[in-house]
């Protein structure tokens, strides 16, 4: 479930009730290869904090079924490549970790060596025969990015623009300190949903009264279902309201309480909201508190399983605190995300009755149709029409 | 293994030798769901007794591979529906039975409301935009009919005529008091065969001699691997017999005794042959004696795998017999059930030799035949005509 | 890792490098099930020893996907049998070995009964109808052959030419007592790799110094990534060179010394050279030594699970000798054996990088490259011809 912290001017719910996506898109198998194929394959994905990569390291990463490596040399320069040697085809970093021995990447079958920047450099016991080009045997790099300290790579040759990535654009996470900020928990879990599913649930409070009770509590405008004021049945224009959390809370932990010092440079908009949600498509979303910075991130493994990392990022002193009660942090959001997970897996078992062709989203569901419009666009679909249009 | 205590006045038995199925038709992937689409998307269907369903509780059941609810109304009357809400395709019931909190079916993920009969009364907290229609958001009803205390539904939107399902005619258990029977044991089990084998296997006793110890001691016509004498080979029409029991058995129990007060309306011949097998294609039958009903049930789970259920039903008083011994009952036929199943799944591992294109039915085997025939005529294909005709 | 024993007149390295098989040949299904058709199913396959077959019992084989079984009769004679009735399909032999009862093979089905040529004999309770035969009823039989105390079937109608199967002719072990040898030790394992991965892994040695230290140890060349001098970047045909056992050891165990008393009719050569390597494509290699015997056979299991199966071959009184110390035999290629699995599988997880379409061998690899060629020529592809040529 998302949650909305900018106050929307107008009104953004629909004036219609759109056909949900076909239910085969969330079983299918072909289908979601094509999904995986258009959408995965030629997007930016999360992959990890660049504090997390140590230098001289390979650090094995799966995107999209691909089996990559990250490599940071010297000058904490971070590349990533296929972990496939050119030779005949061998992987090339076993663990998922492996510390270079020397300078060089060597393949563990036949030791040929390559340097960082995934150039052939040896190719031991063996003649070079004519015709043979070193380079034509280098690596397969993968175009990489890194912003406020996360790592994001792209499988395809030409990227999509990344300043397009974020929904809040570049700028959003600019008042917290985000590439000083270290991992201090982080939680893997795979849930029984199409990936779909995950971001549907994510944009849409429609399920909030009947399945987040602390959540509920904590921003009390969630019990109506609604994220803001304006998506409610009856709203007018002159009603302003910008969600907050309850009286006495600063941030999303057990207590209400902040977990150590809070960001410096805050404004004091975002210091009152409590909380500030970017997302960027298709594989994370970031959420900023007074406090501390949640990353949750997700990676299909087939039409009906995904995986999701959550991730918790703190300033290293509020770590160090001799009292920091980091359940306190973590717990408040388990619970979200076990209902959410729930839900998904809830929602995922009904796709497969032979009646059920689509489902139909409500006005209030304004940001699934966003999604689910996108999604159509990325597979190359006509997007949804109202009639009235 | 089918019993028939029907008399034949001519010899059943065929005068030539036909091909059996096609041997890919009992593991091919494409096969197997074309079977399920044509046959058991098409019939009526065994979901379980009517009074096992509790009113106003949801009890999930699982029809080819379909997910589908049924719920018993004040009235008592039955209804099925597939288990998706219409607004997002969630499940509506998450456990194997859901009793409801109040007079309406609740969708759990976004609290959609619906009544007994399927209709949409309530989308809480979502605005119904111009162009939703509640008429139009109703539950997928399932076709539902019940006799004799079973209930049977049909996915097709045109179910077959039910009145030509029971093979003996919907009047052959008419002297059993089969509404007032209660379930007194259950039991469920998975062999690794096509649904077909179970079939064949039923279809004839050319394998009981070998196969069924106890069976052929309790009914020793078996033991010369026939149904009746008119099977045997050399019969001639002037030798008139009709299967029993051994001396002194009145049922298929273990000591052969009636395990309570005998049904007061079955006829002498009923009574003689202690029992009566009835049989409802593809997933059913019935088997009647004089003192308990035996039901069993077939779910393919997929081309080389089967889910049995076999059901005990007795009169109430029977079960409430002080020194009731459910034992003496249920193993007689467990072991039965137990030799066939090993057999079908001794009969399946042989299908995938590249030679074995397909097998060939014996005179004796007409009941298999017959069955082949109704399978090849289900799928649209020509039945098999020997050269002769 | 195949070292080969025989002195090559002249270099036989390749001068080009030719691209690799496509790496979906490696993991593709659809290709997969070509291959198993176009070689697997057309080639003598080695499915045993003759003295591990005893009379009258029917051993259950796997060949290619296939459930056969060997029976041998009171004359020795072993035939192979598809595990399938002529009846309805049933499986004949049920556990790894069935001893008969009679001198029959009898279905545990339906009784039938087939005589050990295959010929139908019985078929109880059952009536055969005009137009059935028993001659059009027999087993399926498979084509089998023995050499040297090894069984091969064919499950071709039209085997390939046997004597054309060992790289090193029929006659390479005659020097070596064969058919006397009793199996000692066994080893059934299964690695994650395509079956070519193996035969890839095994037809070169530039992994040797990298992967094999104890091997290097015991044939020193090895530890130059060759099998023989003339392999050498840098050789010139003055240079004559047989690869030997390090100084003391005689044969390959773990102390280097037999483990009984050697063949007595093998070459000054052959004793010289401490092993010879046979090899029967696409199932099984050989490696004769002066006191035992090994034979490493495969089967796959699907296009990335092979099964492999070792067996050690001694003479009866080797045996029996009261110290034979069977560690000392086993560990040493034991060792070998994991670290080239080891090899196998780190090959295969580097296949599915979608930008390694295929690598490249070195002029080293010839015997790879061949083995590639005559996997091009038996699916009827092309072989490759390097651009001067």
């Amino acid at each position: 479930m998302k949650q909305t912290s900018s106050f929307h001017p107008a009104s953004p719910i629909l004036n219609f009730c759109p056909p949900s996506l076909p239910a085969s898109w969330y079983y299918d198998d072909v289908h979601h290869l094509r999904e995986i194929s258009a959408i995965h394959h030629s997007s930016w994905i999360y992959v990890g904090r660049v504090n997390d990569v140590p230098r001289f390291t390979m650090q094995r990463i799966d995107v999209a079924g691909q089996n990559l490596f990250l490599i940071k040399d010297g000058e904490d320069v971070i590349r990533c490549f296929h972990n496939t040697c050119r030779h005949r085809g061998s992987e090339l970093c076993q663990q998922s970790e492996t510390k270079l021995k020397s300078k060089l990447i060597r393949c563990p079958y036949h030791d040929w060596g390559y340097d960082l920047s995934g150039n052939l450099i040896q190719t031991p016991h063996a003649t070079e025969a004519p015709g043979f080009d070193r380079a034509d045997n280098g690596l397969f790099d993968v175009l990489l990015k890194t912003w406020n300290g996360f790592i994001f790579v792209c499988l395809a040759d030409h990227a999509p623009d990344f300043s397009k990535v974020a929904d809040h654009g570049l700028q959003a996470l600019d008042n917290w300190p985000m590439e000083q900020l270290v991992t201090g928990h982080r939680l893997v879990k795979n849930i029984n949903c199409n990936w779909k599913v995950f971001w549907e649930n994510y944009n849409e409070c429609l399920h909030c009264p009947g399945i987040h009770q602390s959540l509920c509590d904590m921003v009390p405008i969630y019990r109506q279902g609604v994220m803001s004021a304006a998506e409610a049945p009856g709203w007018t224009p002159d009603q302003v309201f910008t969600p907050v959390l309850k009286e006495g809370a600063k941030t999303w932990t057990k207590n209400g309480k902040s977990c150590g010092p809070e960001f410096p440079n805050l404004t004091e908009d975002q210091r009152r909201a409590g909380f500030l949600f970017v997302t960027l498509m298709p594989t994370m979303y970031i959420v900023g508190h007074v406090d501390y910075v949640r990353v949750v991130s997700l990676r299909p493994l087939g039409p009906e399983e995904t995986e999701l990392t959550a991730e918790w990022l703190f300033m290293p002193e509020t770590l160090a605190q001799p009292d920091f009660d980091l359940a306190n942090v973590v717990d408040f959001t388990m619970t979200v995300m076990r209902e959410d997970g729930a839900a998904c897996e809830l929602n995922q078992r009904g796709f497969h009755s032979s009646r059920f062709v689509q489902g139909t989203l409500m006005p209030q569901e304004f940001d699934v149709f966003h999604f689910q419009q996108w999604v159509r666009l990325q597979l190359g679909e006509s997007p949804y029409m109202p009639d009235d249009k």
